[in-house]
C-alpha cells in the first residue's frame, strides 16, 4: 500500500484503523437479515461489498488518502461480512466486532457467536491470512486491475475481485478439495476415489499452478499446520489423507499442492463451515487487491487486449 | 450467444423470453427501495445484479443451457433495475413492465412512470443501444472474461463486467461528455472552454480509442441521430455544441469523437437523466458480456498475466 515499510507512528494509525472500522452500517446489516438464507457467502459478500460503497462518505473519490481509508475501511469490513453472514443464516444475533484483538481472532470471535477463540486456532487461522494476502497477478487480482484500469472507484475494483475470486479454478477450489475429501471419507479410501477420478479425467482441486513448478512455498507452511493441528486435536486423519493425496497426484501427475491444497483440511480441523474457505481467502486477499489496484491508478493505463479474428474469412 | 443466425421458432422463443422476464423478484425491488436515496445508479445496477443471483434457481449451474437462460434473465432485468431505481430515489410508484413492447419502448415506458414514449424516442434508443451492445475485447468484457475463465457463475462475470464498466475511462465517459457540454452551456462559450481544458492539459472526453485510428463507425451514426434530434425539437443546440467540439480537437488534438461523444447529446435530447448514460450502456453492453462470458466458458483457460519485475534487485 506504501511501498516502504511504515514508522512506528505509521503502524500505529494503521493498525487502529483496521481495528475501529470494523463495523458495518446497521442499514447494510438489515439488507443481509433480509437476504435469502440458503445465499451462499460469496454471493452475499459479493453483493454486500458492492452495497458498502452506498453507505462510504469517499467512495467517489479516486485521490490516493481517500482510497487508503477506504482499503482500511474494506480490509476491516469484509471478515465481519463473512462472520456475519454465516450467523444471519443461522438464525443467530450478530456479535459486535471488538478492537483490541487481531483481525484473525476478532473474526473467530464473531463467527463463534461471542466466544473467545484459542490460541492456536488464532495462529492458524493467522498464518493462512499472511500466506493468503498476495500473489502477483492472480486472476482476481487482475480482475480488479482491469476495472481499476478504467478508474473505476475502488469498492467497484475490488467486487471485480470477488467475483473472479468465486470461481473453482481460482478461490473456489478450496472448497472444492473439502468436498473431495469428505466424499472420500477415509484414508483407505483415498487411492480407490483418485483412481476414478483419473479415469474420469476430473481435475483433482488443490494441485498445480501457474507460476509454481516445484512446490508452492505456500503449501510447505500449511501442510505443517495441516499436521500440527490434527496433532493437537488427537486425530490426523484429515492431514494423513491429504498427505495421501499429495503422494498419489505427485507421482501420477508430476503435479504439486497449491495453496488451496492444504488450506481446507486446515479450515477444517479449525471447525470453519466449508463455504466459508472462499470467503475466508477473500478477507486475506483484500489486502493485496488494494495493493495492486493502488498500484494501478498511480500509474494508469487501460488493460484492453486486441482479439485476432482466427476463424473464416 | 449462438454463433449463428437463428431458425424462426428460435427467434420466436428468444424473443419471447427477453419480454416476459423483465419483472425484478419482489424481494429485490424491496432492498431497492431500503438503498440511501442518493445512491448512483451504477452502485444499485452493480449491487442490484449481483443481489438478482439469490433468486435465480440456475445461479450455480454452469453448463451452457444454464447460462443461455441467466443470459437471456439478466437482458431483460438489467433495465428494469435502471428505469426503477431513477422512479425510487425520486419517490415515485415502480411501473410493472410490459410484454408486448421492445425492450427500448419498455425502457421508455416504465422509465417516464408509465408513458407510452414517441416512436422517435424509441427508435433512437433501440439504434443506442444496438451500437453499443459489443465491442470486442473492450476492459469490461474483459474483465468479465478474467472472472469467467475462474468458471465462476454468469452473474459474477456480468458484475465483474459492470464494475470495470462504471470507470470514466469506458463506459462513465459519455456522463462527463454531458458534464463538459453542460458546463459550456453555449456554443458561444466552446472555444474558450476548449482552449482552457488544453491548458490544463485536461483530457477531453469522448474523444480517440484504443481501436480506431480513423472515425469510430458508431459515431457516425450517433452524429447523424443527435442532429435529428434536435432539428425534431427545433434546438440543435447541443448537435451544434458536439459538432464544434469534435472540430476544434479533431484539428487541434488530432483525435476522433468516439462512440461515447454523440451518445451524451442523443441521450440528454431523449430527456434522460445524465447519470443514467452509463447505466444504458450496461443495458445493451449486457448482452455482448453474455456472449463474450458463453465464449469464454465454451474453450476456457484461465486468465493469468505474470508480472515482470522491474525495480532494484
Amino acid at each position: 500500500w506504501y511501498g516502504r515499510l511504515p514508522t512506528k507512528s505509521e503502524l500505529e494509525t494503521l493498525s487502529k484503523g483496521l481495528r475501529t472500522n470494523r463495523s458495518l452500517p446497521a442499514d447494510v446489516v438489515k439488507a443481509m437479515k433480509q437476504m435469502p438464507k440458503e445465499a451462499l457467502p460469496m454471493e452475499v459478500l459479493r453483493t454486500t461489498v458492492s452495497m458498502l460503497s452506498m453507505y462510504d462518505a469517499d467512495a467517489e473519490d479516486n485521490v490516493r488518502e481517500a482510497n487508503i481509508r477506504k482499503a482500511i475501511r474494506l480490509t476491516a469490513q469484509i471478515p465481519t461480512i463473512v462472520a456475519y453472514w454465516d450467523l444471519i443464516r443461522n438464525n443467530k444475533e450478530v456479535v459486535a466486532p471488538k478492537e483490541d484483538n487481531s483481525l484473525a481472532a476478532n473474526f473467530l470471535y464473531m463467527l463463534s457467536g461471542g466466544k473467545e477463540p484459542n490460541e492456536v486456532s488464532v495462529k492458524s487461522l493467522d498464518i493462512a491470512l499472511i500466506l493468503h494476502a498476495d500473489h502477483e497477478l492472480n486472476a482476481s487480482t487482475f480482475a480488479a486491475r482491469v476495472a481499476a484500469a478504467t478508474l473505476t472507484d475502488m469498492h467497484s475494483a475490488i467486487v471485480a475481485g470477488i467475483c473472479a475470486l468465486k470461481g473453482p479454478l481460482h478461490g473456489g477450489a478450496n472448497q472444492e478439495v473439502i468436498k473431495m475429501l469428505l466424499e472420500m471419507g477415509t484414508l483407505d479410501n483415498v487411492e480407490a476415489h483418485l483412481d476414478k477420478m483419473f479415469e474420469r479425467h476430473e481435475k483433482v482441486m488443490g494441485f498445480g499452478h501457474r507460476v509454481y513448478k516445484t512446490e508452492d512455498p505456500r503449501a510447505s507452511h500449511l501442510r505443517k499446520m495441516s499436521q500440527e493441528l490434527g496433532k493437537r486435536a488427537g486425530d490426523t486423519k484429515w492431514f494423513d489423507m491429504s498427505y495421501k493425496i499429495e503422494q498419489i497426484v505427485k507421482a501420477d501427475k508430476g503435479l504439486n499442492p497449491n495453496v488451496d491444497f492444504y488450506s481446507a483440511s486446515v479450515y477444517y480441523m479449525l471447525g470453519i463451515p466449508n463455504d466459508l474457505y472462499t470467503p475466508i481467502f477473500a478477507i486475506s486477499r483484500m489486502s493485496g487487491w488494494a495493493a495492486h489496484v493502488l498500484e494501478q491508478y498511480a500509474n494508469n493505463r487501460l488493460i484492453r487486449p486486441l482479439a485476432e479474428y482466427i476463424g473464416e474469412m
